[in-house]
């Protein structure tokens, strides 16, 4: 099943993409399920057997927001890749890199990421997205799995020059509209087992990174276990895993996207992500 | 004016504290405010006023909850003062160094901070927290105090073995119930001005660290400029400006906090912030 938050004719709501249409299932449950992150805390109770009265709207007359819109957390995953790790000299490390972006830094599927007007290091990481659906805390990597309510595409969108103004990520990683989440979370079922997904980041057309998820440092399992050690894992959160090498700040010169640039993000069976720059608006 | 959120008899609601008395303010205005947060995102509109409407209950009679329970984003400032910058061996950069706390991480007044099971390494990090009130991007140094909607007392409180598993704070900030904040915010004017006020962090009754606000290397405006760059603060966002020297990681041999300890965070003028030590249940 794969499930989007999506505005229809200026109304925020939450369904499933089915074929070439988005059925809309929020509509159908809005006295039980507030959005999309209420329904994963329900377990998706109920939300197949709505599909059937559901309203269909055709995918191009849908705007695309971010697959969860109000995480609780957003717990993001750095130098989870070899590669990427060596090209930004880090040293290697027995437990994930842990840093923290807010939600008010995402946005969906064809929506333009910006560029702020107080940089132009505006840099790509793709990323496989992990949304948590059953809660909990000192999780073992033997159960990890089973709190995973689906995955999902993203673009953790560096402003690099403000990542690196101190040891610690946030500023670089918390611009408005830099966080790009969809179109859509798919469930574990449709998704399959991950080693062999490959994922592949474009810009203009042309691959920037690339990776199958096997060959991440720390995977999924181990993510979960880790965090859910210094926080409780809540219904909705979101770890975002880790981006390969390849990123545009580490080349010579650096690859930075620039208004009028389209970066997508390929997960094999998962989809693509798309998003064109803009410049923020003077 | 000094506003609360607490728990009475099991129902949690939040007010405002005058003398030894809480006043129910939450209750009188539940149709207009859902919380404190959003009374603060209305500019505290009829909260004095609802006062004299609003039924007392003795100080001892409550259960002090987190001052803002659900901020959408804690920012916490790191080596903020030059002796705790110089303990920790970091050098000077140009802009404050900013990390994340989720709100799931806080507790109250007089609740126990806990040790987790996982490490012995907690410390306790006295500092001033900044409630914001106005939202916005872009604020200038000049307009930003004009956002402050009030301050509290905050113990930061830190696993440190955690904190550094990397170079990134995360896993050693975010542990359940050692943020604590409170007991109360208090309004700008009550306060007045910050530079010679003083903090003191008391362990059993020794005092830890010590500072006044105008030691701060970046002082509350300049943090609100900075962080209203990368981010759009909002209504009841949290700015933790920060730490003196003095932490525990830091003496020989260290000094943890254990069960059975009291730890308080005092502002001058603002109050005094109580926590006891307890062992996370087995």
């Amino acid at each position: 099943m794969r499930l989007s938050t999506v505005s229809i004719a200026g109304k925020t709501t939450w369904g499933i993409v089915k074929g070439d249409e988005f059925l809309d299932v929020g509509t159908v449950l809005k006295t039980r399920y507030a959005d999309l992150k209420a329904a994963v805390t329900a377990g998706l109770d109920g939300v197949a057997e709505a599909a059937a009265s559901a309203v269909a709207t055709p995918l191009d007359a849908v705007t695309w927001l971010p697959v969860i819109g109000n995480p609780d957390k957003i717990l993001c995953v750095g130098l989870n890749y070899e590669m990427h790790r060596k090209e930004t000299g880090r040293s290697e490390v027995e437990n994930p890199t842990i840093f923290a972006r807010y939600a008010n830094s995402q946005t969906g599927h064809l929506q333009p990421i910006i560029r702020p007007k107080v940089s132009t290091d505006l840099d790509y990481e793709g990323e496989l997205a992990v949304i948590i659906g059953k809660p909990g805390r000192y999780i073992s990597q033997e159960d990890a799995m089973s709190h995973v309510a689906g995955y999902a595409c993203y673009n953790d969108g560096s402003i690099r020059d403000f990542q690196r103004h101190t040891h610690q990520f946030t500023p670089g990683k918390n611009f408005p509209d830099t966080g790009a989440f969809g179109p859509w979370m798919m469930t574990p079922d449709e998704l399959g087992p991950l080693d062999d997904l490959r994922l592949q980041t474009r810009l203009n057309g042309t691959v920037v990174q690339e990776a199958t998820f096997g060959q991440m440092i720390f995977d999924i399992a181990r993510q979960i276990e880790y965090c859910s050690t210094f926080t409780r894992l809540e219904a909705g959160d979101v770890i975002v895993s880790g981006t390969p090498g390849g990123v545009g700040a580490k080349r010579t010169p650096p690859l930075w996207m620039k208004p009028g640039d389209i970066v997508e993000v390929e997960i094999d069976k998962l989809g693509i992500l798309r998003n064109p720059i803009e410049d923020e608006a003077a």
